[in-house]
């Protein structure tokens, strides 16, 4: 029904109903940005195309595909998510193993010249090496690949949500992750391991996707498969999934944490195919654990991936002893805020002496070393065996009220600290621990009030801390029952996820889009806000638009690529060219330098007859790698050519 | 770009463009039907309108909308989310409840009887019972809601997608259905009670989003707040979710049940709705089981809403105890396609009478009564106390091969037979006792070579038949590990769902897809099939189109909807009523009547000035319940009257 009832002609009313409602209220500046933070540099970013553009070549080439290319299509995807599985799965174990021997290195060193009582000793020996290897992982990532700085999880989403940054799938960004991440977590800094693994595994399956890494000229011509950003997109989630999965040894948390934090686009199919990848993960880790059981990977490799089992027979709790479970889901995280703050203001060099004094503050220094000490219990000791002592149950009377509230209050703030260093740093663990001791700490406070075990209590504030920070129901919820092995603490821990979502809600959002935010990606949300409704695409166009006719002159092609940096051009006819205006569709830039290049130019702007099938195929349109093909710089056009005219209606 | 290239006009082109490639390779017999079976009858069915009809009405409804009607709008969901969690646990607790003392009172009878060595009376007594429960079960779902019959879960599914056929959920399906539930589990059929779980669980969302039911005349005012059939779907999928989580005690589960396999429409939103519904059920169902462990529900109410708690304190396992494991995913699950068979051939007359033979061929009456002997174990007990043997660990010399071949073979048929009864039956427990039993045969079969205990080759052979049937992957993986509770044997559990479904994908559709198909549920399937791409809406079109103009006569409009069961009409203007043709939209036939009862005519077809906001209400054109509302053989016209004129532009 028209608004304006039975008033006026019909084109009148047709105006007065495009015209958008709001335009008054909004802000008529478009405030998005071409650039953004990739790890620590600013880089200038382009969208990808999810779209697939279904011009006729492509329509061409689907019609004659046969069975077997079909076929072949289908077996590729899966082999792709074989394969990622298999190297993620690999990476992580050893990842794992690599930080648990020079970790345990390094605690045994320390511990036995203690045990002489040289603590001087022990102390310089200890900070040495942990200043060597946060030297490491802040100098690599710095020279070598900035990309692979942070967590690496708001890259991969900011990818999957459409955003192409340079370098963030690299190959040298992939080395630095692995690199940085080992030795960022074996130098004692409150980082996890869960981030990068993410963006580890992201990394592995763009690589796969568009078959190996041109620069490095470690390319595989029979993977060089996938043509589009769609088909690729698909790889970087099951990849995602997969390194959640060799993280924590959570297959199911995986794919539901790449379901339901990481993608924004997804499809049912996709679910078969990341559960897929992560079953590989599961049983390949399963697989090494048994190798490692038999004692074949050094001093400490127990194989024992992160897995806090909080195991026991029959865990009771009653309806009562909820009430205490709300207090600790009502925590609101403050370091989602307090991280933007970080980031945008300590850029590498401001940041980088920032981290020396740390280790001076840091907590591993404090004297306390006596092993029967329970701080030391969880000072003195890798980031999973603190959280391991601080989940055990039946420990109700092993620490104390002090010793919990030091080792809280320091977590909290190292671990914001942490997070500023330039090298791989995941913001798992971090929540984890400072939740953990928050929890025991609140355990402790109601005491005999409830019957629940302190261990118990621990999990939960680890939960509360994972979904005030991180914002995931479901997957965070698989996940840590994947951790912690206890399918009894389902209610509970469902119950302290929603309080501690909805109240964490109420203030910002989640700490991956703060931190998408404050490095400036443009993060597209699925739903519009309410007023977008109105909006026409003229109201969010800025500049001039750039249009070209259907039969448009060489040079004015050439000209407008050069002298913009849009990447798509609309195509339109408009009187006295044709009768009434036509809208033939719009033209990629990839395209329009495709078009240019083949030089299928002609003298005079009437057309005549060729062929297009003849001369251009569907591969040409297609995008074979993440960054696009040629540039407009590159090509080299003679007057004449300048002068011609080019063809280049109904692309859509 | 343009398939011929540089020739011929851009108008002949574009008209190249829109033919369909393949409109000579498709049959052009459109072979969608407007009638379904529903539950045993053949009935009508429509679609539901999830696109929101976006006119100017609804436009200004957005606009003028305060805060608070806004704030209002999201409590009112999320509190119907937690009413729907809360009654659907009160009644998946009162079932169980129900089934556990109506089937042990029926067991203690017998046993006392046979311990007294009065077996014929045992047999008979037995028998009868089960009859009379059948009976019962059967008589109540024929004669008052046959809709109620079956598992239900096509039928939501089926709405979900977008299917709206009559009394899926009405008050008498939800009450046949718990009550026919109840009398044919506790029956000794091999039925589920998951599957009515579901559907109960869609009904109480359904009637608690229409706000009651208006045939029973219980309707609540305050509920009475969601006006589009989008807010219900939300709900009845959030209700599915609870039905699962009170079924099974796995809130995780429902949630990615609901994800997976019911819902055609999802969005991140509703994970966490769902999610939070499932909680509720967790956690009111927790404190049920408090309550019933004191001792205050009846004989035989320990709570115990199945859970098999297959508890070991280590599962270890090898790579090599994984070759097994592979033979049993690789089992294909043949009930999907006899099951469909079943269907379209017993209808109500030729089923009834089949179920009476049933009780005498049936397995409890064999004359196993030793209580220690070990086929008796299985038989003679509820279908959950069966699994929880089957499942038992450290039983490995508990049974032998013929006892477990013999349960086998009777259960495969008997859950054939048993769905085919007009009843409330689930699938999931049938699949669970069928699958278990023939994993232990195999784990028998495979004895020593293997360090798998028996029990755990039972759940995978669970697995295996669940995953082969309704082939879904993550959530079937979550809700078995809820229902068993162990996640070690995660890994395992992955590979049998993967080569289950892999194998069974490689027959036949899921069986829910089956039965839906079977009963003529015309399901849309999320991803077009490449020939679609192709397809012009003439091409599924079938007779001649109804068009309405711009301005048409009442007694035209009242003519074609009198004369069509169209659901919505095109409102087109063509030369020489207008320049151009233009098309205004597509106008609902509720909409069209919502118009003619209002009455505002013209006497001529030359627009005059009334305003339409004055006249009509967003709330007008929004759909209150599930069904629509006037018909078009209510409305009364008089001769001038239909000779008057109706505007309709611009509804879209």
């Amino acid at each position: 029904m028209s608004t304006n009832f039975i008033n006026g002609e019909a084109n009148t009313d047709y105006e007065s109903l495009i015209t958008p409602f709001l335009s008054s209220q909004r802000p008529l500046v478009n405030s998005t940005s071409q650039v953004a933070i990739v790890g620590a540099h600013v880089c200038p970013i382009e969208s990808l195309d999810y779209e697939i553009a279904e011009n006729d070549f492509l329509k061409q080439d689907w019609r004659s595909r046969g069975k077997m290319q079909i076929f072949q299509y289908v077996l590729m995807k899966w082999l792709l998510c074989f394969l990622i599985g298999l190297i993620v799965s690999l990476i992580g174990f050893f990842n794992n193993l690599a930080v648990e021997n020079i970790a345990g290195m390094k605690f045994v060193v320390t511990s036995n010249m203690m045990l002489l009582n040289r603590f001087g000793m022990a102390f310089l020996v200890f900070s040495v090496s942990n200043l060597i290897l946060t030297l490491v992982a802040s100098i690599i990532t710095a020279f070598i690949a900035p990309a692979a700085a942070g967590s690496g999880i708001p890259e991969v989403k900011a990818y999957l949500n459409g955003v192409d940054a340079p370098g963030i799938f690299s190959f040298r960004t992939l080395f630095v992750k692995i690199i940085g991440s080992i030795t960022a977590v074996s130098s004692s800094l409150l980082v996890g391991k869960a981030g990068p693994m993410v963006h580890t595994g992201a990394c592995v399956a763009a690589l796969l996707g568009q078959g190996g890494s041109k620069r490095f000229k470690l390319t595989w011509r029979w993977l060089r498969f996938f043509k589009n950003d769609r088909d690729r997109r698909d790889l970087v989630t099951c990849g995602s999934a997969a390194g959640i999965a060799a993280a924590f040894r959570a297959p199911v948390g995986g794919v539901l944490f790449a379901l339901e934090e990481m993608a924004s686009w997804w499809r049912s199919a996709l679910l078969w195919r990341s559960f897929f990848t992560t079953a590989v993960v599961a049983i390949v880790l399963r697989a090494l654990i048994d190798f490692c059981l038999s004692g074949k990977c050094g001093l400490f490799g127990k194989g024992g991936l992160i897995m806090f089992d909080v195991y026991s027979e029959n865990v009771t709790y009653h309806l009562i002893d909820v009430l205490p479970v709300l207090t600790l889901g009502s925590y609101r995280r403050h370091i989602g805020k307090l991280e933007g703050r970080c980031f945008t203001k300590f850029y590498l060099l401001v940041r980088f002496p920032f981290s020396l004094p740390v280790f001076f503050l840091d907590y591993h220094g404090l004297p306390h070393v006596n092993p029967y000490n329970d701080l030391a219990s969880l000072i003195f000791n890798t980031n999973d065996d603190s959280v391991k002592n601080l989940f055990s149950k039946n420990t109700n009377f092993e620490f104390q009220y002090s010793s919990i509230l030091i080792f809280f209050v320091t977590c909290y703030f190292l671990s914001i600290i942490s997070y500023g260093i330039v090298a791989p740093a995941g913001l798992f663990i971090p929540a984890i621990v400072t939740g953990a001791s928050y929890g025991r700490f609140v355990g402790m406070l109601v005491g005999s009030h409830s019957n629940l075990d302190q261990g118990l209590y621990a999990v939960l504030g680890a939960a509360s801390f994972l979904g005030g920070s991180m914002r995931m129901t479901v997957s965070l919820c698989v996940i840590i029952l994947e951790l912690t092995n206890n399918l009894l603490l389902l209610p509970l821990i469902m119950l302290v996820l929603l309080v501690s979502k909805t109240v964490a809600d109420a203030f910002n959002s989640n700490i991956y889009d703060l931190i998408m935010n404050a490095k400036g990606f443009p993060y597209l949300e699925t739903h519009t806000e309410p007023y977008m409704r109105q909006l026409t695409v003229g109201d969010v166009v800025r500049g001039p638009l750039q249009v070209f006719q259907g039969i448009e002159k060489v040079g004015n092609i050439v000209h407008v690529l050069s002298t913009t940096s849009h990447n798509g051009f609309p195509v339109i006819d408009e009187p006295p060219l044709s009768e009434s205006p036509v809208l033939y569709g719009l033209i990629l830039r990839a395209h329009a330098i495709e078009l240019l290049k083949k030089k299928a130019f002609m003298p005079t702007p009437v057309p005549i007859g060729t062929d297009a099938l003849k001369l251009f195929y569907a591969g040409d349109f297609l995008k074979r790698g993440s960054s696009n093909g040629d540039k407009i710089e590159d090509l080299q056009f003679t007057e004449e050519e300048m002068e011609m005219f080019l063809r280049s209606t109904s692309i859509h």
